[in-house]
């Protein structure tokens, strides 16, 4: 028995710039030609671009833009097609959206020296994302996000994903993408709901990274949700910068179970998942806080005076901090069920992250059950006294 | 219009360990309990075991040995279902395959803590592989390869793949494993043509990069030909070894378009497309690397000796040379039109591997029309003298 190994190992570096820009397919905007400029190639790429039907319902003249821009400069060879695939969840429930664009890549002739830009919410990107990481074992793929969510989160992250019979981001891969242009313009028609549930991320980075970030969001909650466009733009920046941060000096592909980023999240994915995803993914992460920050306090590790400006601040923006679903039920309460299956999906050992301060998460490898519930409770009456 | 942008820039490592053993599942083999006891996990992870249809066939206790060896070791917690699929290019033509292993995950609780074990030849290794790196966006990934084309080469590597509408390989992913078993008592129930086609990769990688190791393999053509065990897993170790390295060493995810194992393979490419699939990956390897080392002596690269050698080397090992459908037909000549698609398929610029020497690689970026056909020509002629 002949026992030898071979012991391999490498590094793949991944670099990509993230830009903040308005206007991008304006013809005075030399950003993406840049971009294009810079890559050093044989022949001239080619771009497949796959838009959001919900944001071309708004943006009705987005195709003939881009056309012009790319005639203009030159910069690359634009496939005839734009893709238009259906925003929001349709894009990830439906294998036959991903299949379309795996069969233009084929019908284009798009290879891996090409380009897949994906304009739209966080929904699409994850689609085309998914799409362009598995054909031909990946195309370089650019994002423009066109949501808050997006722009500040999932748009600047290495995650793409689709459902798969149902199952929330069931298959995906880690799959950076070679640029990302926020364009702040996009953000103007964007549905009430949506601006303020993409506030959420940004106070969750905040409050585990950041205190002067917190205060800054604390300060200016009266002009973000009034939909103040200067004020939302920092917004961005600053979460975007945090989160790229974090990616870089941790885990990218999270091949350990330390998510720190998930502050707040457990019982988010929960709640979704109750409200057959009525409830939308930021307003569920606005309620995860609460729930972790009065946790926090409650616990004896965050003075209960921060538990409370938290709150404040969530309630001073719009956000909501309670949801009925989360009440107790005839199968036993939600909450506890949904610490249950977070513990079996990191493999059997709890990490959750709380907050010792504004600005300082902290992990811990177990939640008091008793208090969980309390935590709640104390939401629940604070909404009830205000509507009651 | 506000025009900042950030860098982001992050490296990731992958390690994983390829071992050479017989009797894997043996229970005096503590190879893979070592490896399960190596892990520091919370909880006893779960293990999903995909076979390879046609391996089954020839090593019908094979589930009841791994069942065995797990219970005896208690290193890793089976999944009741032990899968088998159709082994071949049929795991990866239909995407039901793939899709009953994303089942399985669902099934049985399969999360990024778990392990999924794939044993067979290199098409089930790749749709194994696939399913694996987008279940979860990744779960760990242990690779049995069975064949000597998957032990040399395919099993170590990084990549995977499915076939897409009958398309070669159209989707995939760079994801490396967890671990590789080599193990060499699968070795003897392969079909002889699977035996030799094998080979071809040990040649190829000597040729480019290790003259001692082409010398070994002219010096064990016979021993190597008669099925010779200890003389297969030496060629398997060693290119290993080298495959190995060379990953390491350059370019693992592709980012580039150079690819020097590449060698022999652009026409190989378009041979074993024309015939269907009809002739072994390996074989068309065979007459491909017997193609370019022609034309490296015709260029005045090579000296004319070194190539009549390495034909030798291939004919003595009952590897064929030359193929009648890469003769001239009514639609042109199908090696000029292979170069076309090989030039369009790297993005417009023609990277080729040719030698310099024995051992010894060079890439040009252009080849000679009438040269390739000269080449074709004198080993068009070699064989027919041969057999006319
Ligand atoms: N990959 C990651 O790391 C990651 C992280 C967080 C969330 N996500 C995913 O992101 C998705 C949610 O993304 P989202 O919050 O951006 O929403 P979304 O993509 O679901 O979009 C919501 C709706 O807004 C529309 N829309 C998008 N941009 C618009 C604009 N500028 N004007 C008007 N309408 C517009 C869309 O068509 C859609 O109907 C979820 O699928 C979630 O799983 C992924
Ligand atoms: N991922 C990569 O980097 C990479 C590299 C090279 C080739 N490949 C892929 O590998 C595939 C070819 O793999 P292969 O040459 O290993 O052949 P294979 O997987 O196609 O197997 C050939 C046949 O042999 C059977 N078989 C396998 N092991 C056996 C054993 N020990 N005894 C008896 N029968 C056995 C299989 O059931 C199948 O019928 C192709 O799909 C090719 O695209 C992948
Ligand atoms: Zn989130
Ligand atoms: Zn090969």
């Amino acid at each position: 028995m002949n026992k030898r190994s071979i012991k391999q190992s490498f590094t793949v570096t991944f670099e990509y710039d993230v830009h903040f820009t308005a206007d991008l397919f304006a013809a005075e905007n030399p950003l993406l030609a840049q971009f294009f400029a810079n890559k050093t190639a044989a022949a001239t790429p080619k771009l497949l671009v796959v838009m959001d039907g919900g944001v071309v319902e708004y943006h009705r003249s987005l195709p003939e833009k881009i056309r012009a821009y790319v005639s203009e400069t030159g910069c690359v060879e634009l496939v005839d097609e734009v893709m238009v695939i259906p925003g929001g969840e349709t894009a990830k429930n439906n294998v036959h959206v991903t299949d379309s664009i795996i069969d233009a890549v084929d019908r284009h002739g798009i290879d891996r020296h090409s380009y897949i830009m994906a304009i739209g919410g966080g929904a699409v990107l994850d689609a085309v994302g998914y799409a362009a990481a598995v054909a031909h074992r990946g195309i370089r793929h650019i994002r423009i996000p066109t949501t808050v969510l997006s722009q500040n989160d999932s748009g600047m992250g290495v995650k793409n994903g689709i459902n798969f019979r149902g199952k929330k981001n069931f298959i995906g891969t880690f799959s950076p993408p070679v640029a990302v242009f926020n364009d702040s313009s996009f953000l103007r028609t964007l549905p009430h709901r949506q601006w303020l549930a993409g506030i959420s991320e940004a106070i969750k980075v905040a409050l585990i990274k950041d205190a002067d970030f917190f205060e800054w969001i604390s300060r200016h909650a009266e002009l973000l949700h009034n939909r103040d466009a200067k004020a939302m733009e920092h917004l961005i920046y600053r979460c975007a910068e945090l989160h790229l941060q974090h990616i870089a000096g941790s885990d990218p592909f999270e091949f350990g179970s330390s998510r720190p980023l998930d502050f707040g999240h457990w019982s988010a994915h929960k709640l979704e998942q109750l409200s057959g995803f009525e409830v939308l993914h930021g307003e569920a992460v606005a309620i995860g806080i609460a729930l972790d920050s009065t946790y926090s306090s409650l616990a004896g590790y965050l003075p209960y005076s921060d538990s409370q400006r938290i709150v404040d601040v969530l309630q001073a923006l719009g956000l909501p901090i309670f949801h009925s679903l989360l009440e107790i039920g005839d199968i036993g309460h939600p909450l506890l069920t949904g610490l249950e299956e977070f513990r079996e999906h990191l493999g059997g050992r709890l990490t959750i992250m709380l907050l010792q301060a504004i600005g300082n998460g902290m992990e811990v490898h177990e939640l008091d059950s008793a208090l969980v519930l309390q935590a709640a409770t104390a939401l629940q009456q604070r909404v009830a006294a205000i509507h009651g």
